[in-house]
């Protein structure tokens, strides 16, 4: 049965400050956490039903961490989401990564203020399906191990280096030459940009865009072209969803530098 | 001051019951109000701040709907956001479009089982930046009235023409030869697929896929490539998010067929 305590400590994770404090966060749902128990990230606690354990108690063999059976409604107690499911764990916060100059021998995905929680957990599945291993956020956006973050990131979030910096710093370390890629509403067609195989590409906040502070040193604006059909080219979407610009962009720049290796 | 009728008459359209029999629905926050407000949909009523009114009273002008200024306290009571944005309107639900042989002519997107708002409001905000008319959902979609997914549509939801049917029924009326594009974890990789001009694209459910009824009728199986590092190959997200799925194939499609337009 769960004591008062761990119900305590299990809901103050819910909140950025105690994630902090205590260096941990929550993973939710069958699929996240196993993903997280086949990480390289540390787990400290699982708390699960029975039916649950039953089905992957092989992934718990170690005795390293804390394993609870509770009952669904004990679930309830501690979940953040609106239908518990089945497995809640606790993992400890990764070190930060270092930012060291080789990571600007690939794309680096730069987000300026992503806020949404869905959209960032989204944007780091999408960098982690097109093998994009460094994410560097700037200080004020959403909270990469806000729960909601962690599930729609569908366990990438043990597998991307995620930086927190101002992206103005990020931009000042770069080598030489290195091209910044800003996603705007004007700049180059996509599809007909030549992409670099390096490159910083920032994505805006979801109703601002990239912050007026970094416009003028983006050095290679480029636009997702909508299309339109005579009869309606007037009427079309003002803009796309962060999340998916990101993808399309994504998309693009890794098929045109790794044909061979999709 | 607001009634206590017009609360109660609000807040029931939070409801998908009572939205089918008002036939109404709710629209909020300032972008997705004056996209609203120069639609082909029919306003009925519009909750708005004095300063929301001294800026937008332009678009208000025809006196076709009621209009009232409430207080930020008042749009509280019946905003379905967490931050309420200065405007909440109700609008009348457009009639269903018919499911005309015309339709075939391009691309369809076919919704199964879209349960996220989140993910269904950015489906259709993504298919009208590519230019897609119709879109089809399965009868155990999220409803696209959802206040949530009206709020992710970005007013796409008053320029895209969305039906209701069992796709099993699309697919059965569709021009012999028109193929049908499934978004799988196997096929032909998109990158070297050659897409017709017309065609229906089906995005399967957030963690089911395409329903097991539906795969045996697909004639063209795809794929979105991920990008393998040689080092971690092995390792890199399972899936895609439905509507990143959704954002690229699209993004694809129009790419190859669209050239000129782009």
């Amino acid at each position: 049965m769960l004591s008062k305590n761990a119900i305590k400590y299990i809901n103050s994770l819910k909140i950025k400050k105690y994630r902090l404090e205590h260096q941990a966060f929550l993973v939710e749902g069958e699929k996240c956490v196993s993903e997280l128990l086949v990480s390289s990230l540390t787990t400290t606690a699982v708390y699960c039903t029975e039916s649950w354990h039953h089905r992957y108690s092989k992934m718990l063999g170690n005795g390293k961490f804390v394993v609870e059976l509770v009952t669904e409604n004990e679930l309830t107690k501690i979940s953040d989401l609106t239908t518990p499911n089945q497995v809640l764990a606790v993992a400890a916060m990764p070190e930060p990564p270092e930012p060291e100059m080789k990571i600007f021998s690939d794309i680096i995905l730069a987000l300026d203020s992503i806020r949404d929680p869905g959209n960032m957990g989204t944007i780091l599945r999408t960098a982690d399906w097109f093998g994009i291993t460094h994410v560097v956020c700037s200080p004020d956006c959403v909270d990469i191990y806000n729960t909601k973050v962690v599930q729609a990131s569908m366990g990438s979030i043990g597998r991307i280096k995620v930086h927190s910096m101002p992206l103005a710093e990020l931009l000042s370390m770069r080598p030489k030459g290195t091209p910044i890629y800003g996603a705007l509403l004007q700049g180059e067609t996509i599809t007909s940009k030549k992409f670099l195989k390096n490159g910083i590409l920032i994505i805006g906040n979801e109703s601002q865009g990239i912050s007026q502070q970094l416009l003028p040193l983006i050095t290679d604006p480029v636009f997702i072209p909508p299309f339109l059909h005579s009869e309606n080219s007037a009427y079309h979407a003002e803009s796309l969803n962060a999340s998916v610009a990101n993808a399309i962009i994504c998309y693009e720049i890794r098929k045109q530098l790794g044909e061979n290796k999709f």
